[in-house]
């Protein structure tokens, strides 16, 4: 019985992510799916990453939590666009929560949007929000061994990030095992080394990113 | 719909979960459910327990991982009976899975079976799989602003471990908070300090988990 409300919960999934995308489209915006553990630095890229691209581009963010709103205070202390999306418990976002939140938005003042995804390795990867693309997000403190243990979150994503990568020196961890891993389940996927903290790696994410938002806005 | 469905497995698992309970208790069985976040640690507290505690109990292990069996092999070198439990994707473990494992340990030999739940924190909390008791594991370098944004784990756990604690001096993280937060939503929580690595803060956990374990096998 699981199985088959799933399969229902998935197919409705799928309708509504169409409805999203479609939206997005008509009004050019890019929507970014940004995934990771809890405490992968989920915010703390985002936050780089806006510094990095608002003069170029006009940027929102969803910030999804279980409980509280501790990451949308820091963004809208940028003076950024931000909606809290409280899931109350659930361990994932659905398009359905997307497509509600999107008239709070003034959608024809954006270019990209950021949902940063509930803290989960697992759940969020089931589930298309209506995204132009997903970074799945892996910080060197929880080990190099993750892809082959979490594989639809790295085999659905078109980047994998392996952020605070400043932290290397001080861990055990093979970021070339990580790197031929998410080779292994996803040879198209793009491999950065981030830190947010200090700065390392934006200048090849960036470029990516980039080339990835303006083709997103054109589709 | 989905509410509906999500409550009759519930209910489901809540029965299978006194099941499990009786088969424990037939045979003065602790099971400790190791809850925490893909990398906080989890495989390498429960090696340094073993090593800690084994040569007073009998020790077996219950690996869950959603793919592969990484940390099985660990525990196997150990000359530790352990099961892998393959979730196939499956973001928690449930009551039905222990009770369909529990058969293939030799039960009459076993005091203590740690359980390692899937690398998360929201979902596995929600599910009772027939535990002595709850260890939720939070790593120093995931951040110490975890336990107001996943509730239920810290608030339903019967201790709380800052885990890698070594790390603090790299980490802007502030463990007095964490107690706070943790002492917040779970007055009764117990909260330690722990290194698997340098072993630091075993001579607190320790104690306080042969207490609960030795009341867990008269109960």
């Amino acid at each position: 019985m699981e199985i088959k409300v799933m399969h229902q919960i998935m197919e409705w999934n799928e309708d509504v992510s169409e409805q999203v995308k479609a939206e997005l489209a008509e009004h050019h915006i890019c929507l970014i799916n940004v995934m990771g553990s809890p405490g992968a630095g989920k915010t703390s890229l985002i936050v780089r990453l806006i510094e990095a691209m608002r003069s170029r581009w006009r940027i929102g963010v969803i910030e999804g939590d279980i409980a509280g709103q501790i990451d949308a205070e820091k963004i809208d202390a940028m003076g950024i666009p931000v909606v809290q999306l409280d899931t109350d418990g659930a361990c994932h976002i659905e398009a359905e929560s997307i497509r509600h939140i999107l008239p709070h938005f003034d959608l024809d003042a954006l270019d990209i949007l950021f949902v940063e995804n509930i803290g989960n390795l697992v759940c969020p990867a089931e589930f298309n929000i209506g995204e132009s693309f997903r970074l799945a997000l892996l910080s060197i403190p929880e080990g190099d061994d993750k892809v082959p243990k979490y594989p639809l979150m790295f085999s659905t994503s078109d980047a994998i990030i392996m952020n605070k990568y400043d932290m290397l020196p001080y861990f055990d961890f093979d970021d070339g095992r990580v790197e031929r891993d998410a080779k292994g389940v996803n040879p198209n996927a793009a491999v950065f080394r981030v830190s947010p903290r200090t700065g390392q790696g934006l200048d090849e994410l960036l470029p990516w990113l980039e080339a990835r938002i303006e083709a997103a806005r054109q589709s």
